[in-house]
């Protein structure tokens, strides 16, 4: 994350808009795919010149499928045909927004996080989406899964999504999202489930740290999904957006799914707060457990040996030693004072 | 939960209105009974054919209680009958919604939450309802108390439910599962009562671990009886909807009995949290108790065997060992340390 | 509670309007007082026949004092006299209400709750009130502090009480029963300032407990008084209400009071969660204290014995018990290495 | 407290607007001191008769300072002057007051609390203002600084007090409040920072005991503080108030340093929260160095003492003794042991 | 900070407006500089007379840094010339302010806080602006980083500033504070990152203490820019204020920026508390590890020492010391004893 600091600190003192990738990829060139359709045909333009664009037929409604955003002529080029403001464009390339919505006069623009694919650990990839008139444009940081299955239901006409208008492709952009995030979210239960039904049998710090992880886990997930619920919310009320009556029913069930989410995830910290209490109460009993044992072992025998020292000094005029029984009769005694206390730890019920 | 994990992440990228059923029973067929009735006579249909459902007498009181929601034809079937937005139709099968009530032009939808009779865990089955015109439909993953409950209700006439319209149905069944959320919480709560009169007798793992598994039980159920409050709220606001002048004071009551389980969960959690505390406090004082009994006795000992075994050395030099009443005065300052130690402890008052 | 439990379990699927009483005392026959008065005279009839209401003077105001609310039917009967709802008659019966109003047509409905005289640990009786007109009707479980209170207060004509009107009237029971709500938090704050004294002198498990005890039943407590606020708020605003010009201050005042006892909960629990900290932490520090003793004396002595055991062996050839001095260098030995340690421990601030 | 807390519990049943001091002092007569002035002269009559009170000059702005409010009787009489409501009388003599402000039609009633000056520990005296018209009555426990400053004010003409308002007077008495709120805060927090910066350096228990006072004090502290913040708004909100416009900036002055004084609070809080985790932090560090040493010294020497107690035996047949190096072997094996044991212990990390 | 806390001290009871230098830093003389411009030309007049002020070009825009605050004469003078309320002026020299905005009728008054980059310890020295017409004034107590950077913004003319009107320049220099608050944020985070690596790896109670101070860190610095999201939004809102429609985007780009930087910072907080949690779990089972060595080592050896103990004892009628492999048969004993303690404590998996 070196280079991404240093980036963020050297803009301190920089005017707005400049547009300068803050991201964690190797900036590459980008790369242009345009989905027309209408109700009775469709066509996939791939790796287009922004040339093709200027011409777009006003009748049929188009997804302008813009891959890496690193890449800050190209970017700059489509904002001048779109006429994006500056500032809309560095949110873009410096992806590290908030989950937003901004309306703007001649279009709506949003931002939402993608969770990796190509990283072995919990990333997010920022997905910038501009809807203006019958155009949405997608601007994201690599080739990611949320843009190939919308592709594909493009292609195969799942859900009859061609006969529908802009409003439905933007619905299906974030469904496939939501659903992802459905889906993490089943996969850190289950994990939970998992640590829950090993930590009472073996106790291992490493259970702890997977709990922690989790929850750190869950806390930065969280962040992104949250503003989700408001942002829906927003797209609902909003006169003159790009959702109609007919795609209303669409976004009231996303704002569902998104309330769903929030409500399990504030559900799993709580089950991972209690994993973290019975963990810690579990090792407390250990040790517990443990001192238990050493002071009845202790407790037992140190007195024992001490009676032992005693007949072992060296004094000349010790009269017990010439004792006939005198050996028998230690031994009883150091029988008897184990027996008395063996009863006083059953008594205390410590074994 | 594997299974319906793996149904869950399939849904990634499908389009919405997908009939998939995601709960935990194994799918079978759909059970489809009618009760009609009016103020003068009342009948029973069971297991009828849908066909029959086409021809409902307009003037009577309609419930049809739609039994296996897996059987994704039937619910198909059903949907189009009345005209019931493929989203509905989804929720209905997808058993994992949240509790909420759902307003629409044509009827109104109402996702309420079950606690299974049928399995040993808490776990929760999803009871669907849609009220349009005089019929109430329920959809229900299996046989279960709360539409039996409602039938016999309907045929005993309790309450003069015959007489009373479709909103007073809906109270009815609403308010059987209310009353079975309220039953189960006194069963948490007495068993909390349980656990705090044995806790400071017997300190034992397992009362931890129980009064955790109760809470973590009892942020799963707060989760479907919360939203409740609200839904009851919208319910009493809402014009034109089903409930009329005569039968608001029922769901006031019923809003009334939310609040009070909302209130009795909140305070059962606090108690389940002091006893969190209770019992780490007896396991800590516990292991003091355990660590000052072998902290008494080594502290007495250890100094008393040193000096037993500096007179069990072998050097012929040593005068002590030849003193006549050396033994003795050993003896005697072992006994002096032993007391001053005891007095020591006393002070301290660690006995 | 087993009874009132299994009570409260019967009642699933029962329809509403059940009049079954759910509180913990006998049932018993309901005693019915009526005090008549206005500002010229008054007069109390105890132990009256439900026939005498019905001819009740329209110009005086009346108080009738339903005692044992247990008695289902005298309970049906007066509810016909007034015309009270069944669902109202209903939450006069099942004692576990919450706190709250409820403004009818015809009646204002109220339930409070009232700290039991009669039973020893913190329990609670229901006091319901209804405001129709000129009377105010008050049901209790039992005979108890309040009504008494009221009693003497209109005998005495304390306050100039039968000068003023039905609202004043129910201003005056709802202030005896705050007055006793802040008396009784007034005995938990000294309770837990003796408690704040002791617990730094003497550390005793008993007190943790009793800190604990007194948490729970200011969250029990906390949730009757709680909702007050509101209710008082509520009445002040209601228009057409039974709180005219003249006695707007005192439910004011009242307000102002019931706010006064939520903050002092508040800090009550604060302080008592201070106080559990405190208790938690001189536990660990006397644990501690403990082990450094044990430690000291163990490093000490463990060493020195391990060197007298070596000169207790019997080998043969063992030069240095045959040196003359050997005796009296290793007691140097020893001593030099038991002052190195104390130094050692005297830097480490031990002791 | 206990004489306090006896008066409060014999309210219980008594008609509001009694007249009985709760406070801690001893009480005694009233002293009524009466400053007048307008822009041209001032007068100032100490000690006056109530008669006086009566005529005073219409055109002036007085400020009626009445000491010792556990005077009842005087109390009675200024109130029958002035027309205050019994309650408000009530209010002004039962001192457990919270911080409030009451609008009534002929006059404004305001509760503050004084930081006590003549009391060691921390305690609250209450300070009650009435405004009516040009007049501001101020009514007070004991002499105290509050007081006494705005009358050095008043004499030296600070801030042309002499040249405003009635509201500015108010505003002037509520500012030294405010201010010394300010003061006392800054104590707390420097005080926090010493231990803070002892903590770590030497860790003894008073330090925690201190934490905890601290933030005991700090919660009955913001109990009075916290509601000045609305109180304030409510002044400025306040249509026909004493405050005008020329004076309003002073208000959203003193508005402002409320919340500082908050925001102060919860910072502290939060600070002190943070010193106790790390204080426990040190604790356990503390007890986890005392063990590893216990554990280092045990592990080493008991096994050397029993290999010790072995050639300490006194068998006839032993034949390791009657070798002729086995002593020098034996103490070798004892060596390998302990170098053995200190690598284990190196390798761990524990010295 | 003893004498800043002495000012605070001896300012109860004085009247308003009283310019009190309250910082940290030595007091010196105000360097007042000048910057005016329009789109045609720009002109930076440094360490001016207050006359040339009064003399300031209507048409252009000026910007007047003034330097040291603590200079309270020239600061009096430049508060006459623009008519600043006095409370205005107390505000700007009394640099304990919160973050605020306030709205004054001829001017725009706004408090916030600079990280201060001239001492080691985080601290914040305040930068009051006043708004008036075209003229912005900035107030601060030392030459800063903030300043300094917009001087060379209008000297660059970075973003076409020179062109754009008096709300463009105040967004500017909000925007290089908001720029350095991310930056600082940013190291946090990554000082918190490689906490959290190191903290499985080696636990030191530097790393606790580190977490500490960060999290205490973090709440001050919160506290100062928490309000920021509510100033930016009033700012917007605010008709006839110095946000015109065309850098009103601006204002919602930094609105949106101070959003994220307190999302962070309650992120920062949560991970912070996770990070104190996996300490001090850690800290718990190394206390663990070591019980268990010391038990294992004291509970095998303490018994068999013992046994050795027996047969050192002097008695004269011992007769297993005679049996000629009573020496073997005892060592045997002791090694069957040693084993069955090894394998207790494997099946108790200690080791
Ligand atoms: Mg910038
Ligand atoms: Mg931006
Ligand atoms: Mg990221
Ligand atoms: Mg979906
Ligand atoms: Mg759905
Ligand atoms: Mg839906
Ligand atoms: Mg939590
Ligand atoms: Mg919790
Ligand atoms: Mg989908
Ligand atoms: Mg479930
Ligand atoms: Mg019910
Ligand atoms: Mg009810
Ligand atoms: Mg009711
Ligand atoms: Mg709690
Ligand atoms: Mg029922
Ligand atoms: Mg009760
Ligand atoms: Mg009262
Ligand atoms: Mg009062
Ligand atoms: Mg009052
Ligand atoms: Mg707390
Ligand atoms: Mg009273
Ligand atoms: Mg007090
Ligand atoms: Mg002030
Ligand atoms: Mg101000
Ligand atoms: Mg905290
Ligand atoms: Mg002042
Ligand atoms: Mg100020
Ligand atoms: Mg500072
Ligand atoms: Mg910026
Ligand atoms: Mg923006
Ligand atoms: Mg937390």
């Amino acid at each position: 994350m070196n280079s991404a600091k240093r980036k963020n600190l050297s803009k301190v003192g920089n005017p707005p808009g400049e547009l300068i990738y803050t991201g964690k990829l190797e900036p590459s060139n980008a790369i242009i795919n345009v989905f027309s359709y209408d109700q009775h045909s469709y066509n996939l333009n791939e790796n287009v010149d922004l040339d093709l664009i200027k011409t777009l037929d006003k009748n049929q409604i188009h997804w302008i499928d813009f891959e890496n955003v690193s890449d800050s002529n190209q970017l700059k080029a489509i904002g001048e045909i779109f006429d994006i403001h500056k500032l809309t464009l560095e949110d873009i390339i410096n992806v590290n927004q908030r989950t937003k919505i901004e309306f703007y006069d001649s279009y709506t623009f949003l931002v939402i996080k993608l969770i990796s694919d190509s990283s072995e650990k919990l990333e997010f990839r920022q997905l910038s989406i501009i809807i203006q008139g019958n155009i949405m444009i997608s601007f994201s940081e690599e080739k990611n899964f949320a843009t190939n299955l919308l592709k594909t239901q493009l292609k195969t006409n799942a859900g009859d999504i061609r006969k529908k208008d802009v409003g439905y492709l933007t619905f299906s952009l974030m469904d496939i999202v939501v659903d992802s995030y459905l889906s993490k979210l089943n996969n850190y239960i289950s994990h939970t489930e998992e640590i829950d039904e090993k930590i009472t049998e073996e106790i291992e710090e490493e259970h702890f740290i997977k709990i922690k992880k989790i929850k750190q886990e869950i806390l930065r997930f969280r962040r992104f999904v949250f503003p989700l619920k408001d942002i829906l919310f927003q797209i609902q009320k909003k006169e003159k957006g790009f959702v109609n009556e007919s795609n209303e029913v669409y976004f009231i069930d996303l704002y569902d799914h998104t309330i769903r989410i929030n409500e399990s995830i504030d559900l799993l910290r709580e089950n991972l707060n209690n994993l973290t209490e019975i963990y810690l109460s579990i090792v407390s009993n250990r040790l517990n457990e443990i001192m238990r044992i050493l002071t009845i072992i202790s407790t037992i025998f140190i007195p024992l040996t001490f009676i032992a020292g005693i007949y072992g000094m060296n004094f000349e005029n010790m009269p017990e030693l010439h004792w006939k029984f005198g050996y028998f009769l230690i031994l009883g005694i150091m029988a008897t004072i184990a027996v008395i206390m063996i009863i006083i730890f059953k008594k205390k019920k410590w074994f």
